[in-house]
């Protein structure tokens, strides 16, 4: 395949051939999968964007053969970040990656910038961008301290990532275009050269609603998936029928790589609780065949965006009045992170397209007829 | 596979009146389950005693119509472990336990006792056992201080929980009889009184073996199943199909409960990696539909029964001499760990059989004509 | 030394001479040291107990020539703990030690029971009187899970450890024993066999109070010392110019053992800060000149007594409202527990009495004149 | 004070009068605290170089009114990192921080890079020079992931922070002049703008070496001091003599601010006893009086620079033969780290000069005359 289509059209793909229909708005994307995952109620555009106020933005880098990267940004509200902090939590799933900004979420519970996923080699230029975001904004004249969250996969099959493409500047753009509403999925922003399971990976999104009855709130999940294990959809063993997976001896199924999942929930949680939730989060990647090999940098961070939590820079009263979620009221929530998570993963791979890059490595996209062949055979499949 | 020799094969128990009276022929029990868990091949009894020199005990208490509870206990050698201590590691998947013994392991790196597994209110029993065990040992007459590991489930819906009746004699008894070989499953020691996803849980094992280019490692598993979510088998989405699963409104499916995880493999591993390959037990949970719930305490503790890696309690030479695998081969001990725990958790539901207990409550076995059922309308099915 | 006055008297030591005053009020006690620690006040009774509500209960045991040991219990209030649980978290300082109940504190960020402080070997003991405290109360006629905390030093140098001397009922009548006020202190529950820094250790307190512009709080610390190093009062290095501290090729200066050190406060604080307060009282040990030796089961525990931040075990309403310290106003809570936790431990030391226990083996208490000397030496001498 | 001086003479002070003498021997420094700490004999340079294999490097930026700060580099080893990895590990002290790079060192126990310290706002550049440094270097030429530890405190009262003045030129300037032998101490690389205890602080460095009953390993440490509390040297309250303390009312006595702690040893120590070396260190920074502040970042990275544990990064044998330190000899290791870690800390603040930088801020030299006479007052003068 030509890699030219997919720079012309990072989302215009449609294969309505079986019933995987990828509708394509305005440059997004919503990704719908032809089998269902869990039990809980997608949100309404099943995306880390259907929690209230969080923004996503993007900036995709496909220049000449080699360069296949650029970044992903998730904004936990519209406002000046730094001011008005989220909790926040990150749960390391396995630490083989280059996290920065890990160890101040942990001690004081909360983010003060954008998330930023890049590619391994250019966290630099994410924390550059989020400084500077920062810096500039009105109310942050007087800041010095500047704590940005950038998480990486590599991508170095398909991009020279030690050319290090991704710049400050480019960054800046994906934050300064992040908006709500529909997300661009697959082979786009970080997700660009990813690779997951041996087939083309990418950036997906997907939500769940918990029952009144449970709270009534949103978690939704953005991936960056570019990891490997044994593929299962649903839990069909769609690897194992492919015959491409971890130790079955195809040379171009590498299982390390790495997944950074973003989870965000309008839920009013504090940071203990935000750190479950990550872990269940780590729960979804399981269920999609990742083994956490490694060489895969596996991180969580979620994050609350309800405004009522936020917790302020500058405080003016004594204490920090909050109304948090019990423990007892967790397992919701828990289950709604493992299904959106898990859900994510599947949209990022059903999203991507097969892709060239670097030295004419080639990611190939799952090969959905295939895929819906076997969903078939083991009576999974729905349109 | 017919579902009926479960009741009638190798575990031979019988259900008469409203107990469960367990006979154990041979005092062994290899449960066949009809579905395929991954893709590795199991050890020669797929049970946590293929790592050579681990032993398993077990003490059942079935008494009047309120005890229904017991101990299983899991040597990792049949030496004096106190002075030849294992690297070992525990990974915490949801703290809501009471495990015994957690800090020392964290900080020493390793295990010097049994591994006790019993209900929630006799840990003191198992940490009195263990100790007990620990100091009539010939060569410990001097010992001062011991760190007995104990886990623990709930099984306070058919046990009566706050009788405490497990006593350190049962347990002592327990480790008496620990063995080589197959280990018993279902309904019996730390397992007699557990429910998992709705339906009776208990003792379950299983293990792994890898590739002899991958090392030829043995990983075993062994789990106290007592937890919910939603049931999956291989995959397919058998607590839906059941209409039993959290958050369907049935009542009879309590999402809390807990999972005890024993992992052990001949690997010589370091406690890094054996905390590391404890989290990808978590996964295999994940893959059951557990979720980890806020009322679960989930504990994976994984040791190495390799010989070569002991650590003496008083050390003749100056420095550890050791030789560990390295970061980089870890990846298909992961994906052993993910496999038997799986295969492990499904294990102990086929073995498990309706019990009834404390207050009349009754736990019914996994439905297995239904289940099989299930996995041919998903065409997994695989006697 | 005959150890029975110690017997009779427990606390009734009269040390004039060179300023120490011991007032002994109805089997309570106050250490005055005459040196001065740190910059802020000290509480009413400079205890534990001057955070509003807490109790401190203890046990001693001292019987014919090799028991020298006991219980202390420390209870966040005086009312259904377990219906009312306190926000709570651990540091694990060095986690040589047989600590119960430590994952659960992490996961749920809270304690349920009386904190119960004993011997390495009754641990069990311990966590059995937790549990019969919390089932037989009021209001717990449902309970089933119970997480007691236990920690524990090893007296195994003056007490017959090996014997597990320390019953449920010794430790159900320390929590029934417990008050406010004053804190016994020196040779007495918990600390009873104890050794600290080679000389006679035991139980001590102290308290902080913040200036209202810190917000007025309070912080109280009681210590079980039993460890080692290079002791150094308020700087001044006491153990060298004894000739007394680890490589000091003194054989009667054993380095290793523990300290269980509680934290109490009356700020409302949910468990990340109190993890966090948790971790500078160890700064506190440090400055005694502790190290934290391999074998020292140095653990940290910190609660909130404030009743505003409670956790109801059942709550009625939808979400947990609270209003706590905000992370910029931690600092000042920090000192005081460095101050406090410092001042606690010199507290144990020179309430302790010399001591004579098992097979003969002495703990001389503190040479107090000696050390006076030094005091004065070094122009620290307050009396 | 002009800064001139400092610029011209960034080394050459020399404080004859109370016997603190520095020698200066190119570009080098040799700092002589008048007080002796703890018990343990000095190594040759009294410097984390002690430790064979070790280099520092520094880059200095003094220009204009405004700009004051720098890096400093340590290298465990002159070959090539990334081939031949250090174990290694990362205490969090406080973790109000931006460092780089620790969740991998957590993971895999090893660090691949130099250590570079720098500004908050100018880790980036110096995950920048890693990388370059790395993927420059022969023998890495395939090489795609980097993890790069940077670690920071903030230099923003007398430094323009804000204008991220540290390039990646600058950094990789202090990696290319990494040397053995003496370190520069005070307003050097890293530690040009840093204050500490409300005095100008630096860089500072000390090294102790063990008897050989207890392996003769030498332990040295390197510091970049920014935080704040109560002074004390060797115990005397030197910071509420001079009345200039946190709580005091000063209005110069930032208790924030941060510190960086590198650890170095011969002591063959895999991670996890790396890890609880780092952890002593910590308590180092206790006795000097600090508090560890809400917003201080204390981070402690502690690596083995002994060749014998060294980590292929392509390994040619199946298994990692190791030797190691067994953890019943770490205590004296542990002793070492923490007498180290305060004199270094002293060694900061005894050569750093008063420094005046942006705003015009100015931040005074630790007094020497007035220190000297308050250790004569409290009789620890030892010149």
């Amino acid at each position: 395949m030509k890699i030219l289509p997919v720079a012309i059209l990072p989302v215009a793909y449609f294969i309505s051939a079986f019933s995987l229909i990828t509708e394509t708005r305005a440059q997004t994307t919503t990704v719908h999968i032809p089998v269902k995952i869990g039990v809980l109620p997608r949100g309404k555009n099943n995306a880390i964007t259907d929690v209230a106020g969080v923004l996503v933005g993007q900036k995709t880098l496909i220049r000449g053969t080699d360069i296949r990267t650029g970044a992903t940004v998730i904004l936990p509200h519209s406002g000046n970040i730094f001011q008005e902090k989220v909790p926040a939590a990150i749960f390391v799933g396995n630490g083989f990656g280059k996290l920065a900004g890990s160890t101040q979420v942990r001690e004081l519970g909360n983010i003060e910038t954008p998330i930023i996923l890049t590619n391994t080699l250019n966290v630099a230029s994410g924390i550059n961008a989020g400084i500077s975001y920062t810096l500039s904004q009105k109310g942050n004249e007087n800041v010095q301290s500047v704590n940005t969250i950038v998480g990486e996969t590599n991508d170095g099959y398909l991009n020279d990532i030690r050319g290090r493409y991704v710049t400050e500047k480019d960054i800046s753009e994906a934050i300064s275009n992040a908006k709500t509403g529909p997300v661009e999925q697959g082979n786009v922003g970080a997700g660009t050269g990813t690779v997951c399971f041996g087939f083309k990976g990418g950036i997906g999104t997907a939500s769940r609603v918990l029952p009144k009855t449970s709270g009534g709130y949103t978690v939704g999940v953005l991936v960056q998936t570019n990891f490997g294990g044994i593929l299962e959809i649903a839990g069909v063993p769609v690897g194992v029928e492919l015959g491409n997976y971890f130790l079955s001896n195809q040379l171009n199924n590498p299982v390390d790589g790495s997944c950074m999942v973003i989870v965000a929930t309008d839920a009013p949680l504090d940071a203990r609780n935000l750190e479950r939730l990550a872990k269940r989060a780590f729960m979804g990647l399981a269920k999609t065949g990742g083994i956490a090999s490694n060489g895969s940098g596996d991180y969580i961070i979620a994050f609350s965006a309800n405004a009522a939590v936020r917790i302020p820079h500058a405080a003016k009263e004594q204490l920090h009045k909050t109304a948090v979620v019990f423990n007892d009221d967790m397992s919701p929530l828990f289950m709604a992170a493992i299904e959106a998570t898990e859900e994510a993963i599947l949209h990022s791979l059903f999203a991507a397209q097969t892709l060239t890059g670097r030295n004419g490595n080639k990611a190939e996209a799952l090969p959905k007829d295939k895929v819906i062949s076997i969903l078939k055979k083991y009576n999974r499949y729905q349109p």
